[in-house]
């Protein structure tokens, strides 16, 4: 039996299995090592709990994959920025360690590129070659495939779709912008939003209320809460739209923690897109729900590993 | 001797070449057609000129490339769209009758997407195997190459940059959408956010202006002119800057007539971009003029017949 192992490199946990070339998970473990301590002791305690579901499972391991926070070097595996819950990741290499230590092919990439990664190869993505996936969480990520192939860019950081400027002059972004769909779309994003909308009607504020609430709400005919999710719908449907003129994608594929949250933000994103899309390029759209949901993180790195190999 | 044949297609005329592997015109023809008449015409009216070079050169034609105005369906070499100064190409390959008339492979393709290819072989896209090539003239087009290839997308149309939403609900654009690039920075655009910002003074518009008449002025020192010619440059720098982040680019390059206007555009957009990058990305980041200038239209095409042809 041959299966990859999937690591899903997190802050506060990191997620650990063996995955078959079709993506049927054969066995995961969880551990929690100190994503503040030493690369060392982080790589290790990686390394023992792939040993152990290995020898456990007593196949062949093919090769290793790893969704790493931030932006991974493709040439080097190496962690340059962007992974501010694992500092320890910096300037360190993962898959130069664990490729090194199991004697076999490894490779690191940022979650949303795993992501986009694992839809194409056992989710929405499978029969759509050009798609861009958008990951809604609490911030936003996401990956991209062209003519079937996942796309990495000059050093394997594209993918940062978060960071796209829907709104000349905007809020205020992380990245140093102004504008960008993070601000728009993601979860405390939308939040944001609707408190703002509250507060300008001197409306009281539940300090408890999550995004999910939000869109919730939405749901159930809050007009407020509406106006927030739809203005967060127009921001996606505006990124969607104009990468789908710039690269002629076939589908729009919406993926992290808020697309399970029903299918209110899908519907408003398919209402929206068409102002933002070349009729003709608009006729074949496809605009989906990312189909990976709990495992996706895991999925993803393991997708990475097989994706190296020659089918 | 080898030489590929490369078609130019336009309204008003049509441009016919032989090009080697090198990017090297060895000879060339302007052809006027009646692109208002029948398919028929058109055809033979191109396959007799390129006969006459092709006879009077008197070696190998390797294959032939046409750079089509409007939307080629990459599977049939059809034009399905956006040609209206050609109508006769609707539905009609003009790949498919040279390919067969001269027994060689011939592929049709839209301009920005030749002239993306054109810069990738021979002009500034040489050592940047990742960019987006905007061309900047009446309309607004271009095209884009990632790891070293052209990217088409899933039925050929890709490159659409012209119709990247830049500003939610801004200006009407022939495409249905509102705020798109090609209302804020395409030569039409640029007089005309110079002329409302003379009109809102009650200043004296000169009918014969010209884009490149406001750059020119902008130049100079008209601050009106300036400030239309830097609300220009914030629009390309957002879309260079937001497909930097989603593609990881290394490149940006403008092409087209606008782009010959002095390197007033090129210095604004560079000043602009970094407000629309992630600081990680911008590191490497290259914002160049295209190179290939007066012939540009004909080595795009050219560059389409040798990309199908493994070096």
């Amino acid at each position: 039996m041959q299966y990859a192992g999937g690591i899903d490199v997190g802050g506060t946990h990191t997620k650990i299995g063996l995955v078959e070339r079709n993506g049927r998970i054969l066995s995961q473990t969880r551990i929690q090592p100190d994503a503040r301590g030493s690369f060392d002791g982080l790589a290790k305690a990686i390394a023992e709990a792939l040993q152990r579901l290995h020898a456990e499972a007593g196949g062949n391991l093919s090769s290793i994959g790893i969704g790493n926070p931030g932006f991974t070097d493709r040439r080097t595996g190496m962690t340059v920025g962007g992974a501010p819950n694992v500092p320890c990741l910096h300037g360190n290499s993962l898959s130069g360690y664990l490729g090194s230590r199991f004697g076999v092919l490894a490779r690191a990439d940022n979650d949303g590129t795993c992501a986009a990664a694992a839809e194409l190869a056992w989710g929405a993505g499978r029969g759509y070659p050009n798609f861009l996936l958008i990951t809604l969480g609490t911030g936003i990520g996401g990956g991209l495939a062209l003519e079937g192939r996942v796309v990495r860019g000059a050093r394997g950081f594209a993918g940062e779709v978060g960071h796209f400027c829907v709104q000349q002059g905007g809020y205020g972004c992380v990245c140093g912008g102004r504008g960008c769909l993070e601000q728009y779309a993601s979860a405390s994003a939308i939040l944001r939003l609707y408190q703002d909308r509250r507060r300008q009607r001197c409306l009281p504020l539940d300090p408890s209320l999550s995004a999910e609430g939000v869109l919730a709400a939405a749901a159930g005919g809050d007009g407020l809460a509406m106006a927030a999710a739809s203005e967060a719908a127009r921001a996606i449907a505006q990124v969607f739209g104009s990468v789908t003129n710039l690269l002629n994608l076939e589908a729009c594929i919406i993926g992290g923690g808020l697309s399970q949250a029903g299918d209110l933000l899908l519907r408003l994103v398919r209402e929206a897109i068409p102002d933002y899309v070349w009729p003709l390029f608009a006729e074949n759209l496809r605009v989906l729900s990312a189909e990976l949901r709990n495992d996706a993180g895991l999925l993803g790195a393991a997708a990475l590993a097989w994706e190296a190999l020659p089918a």
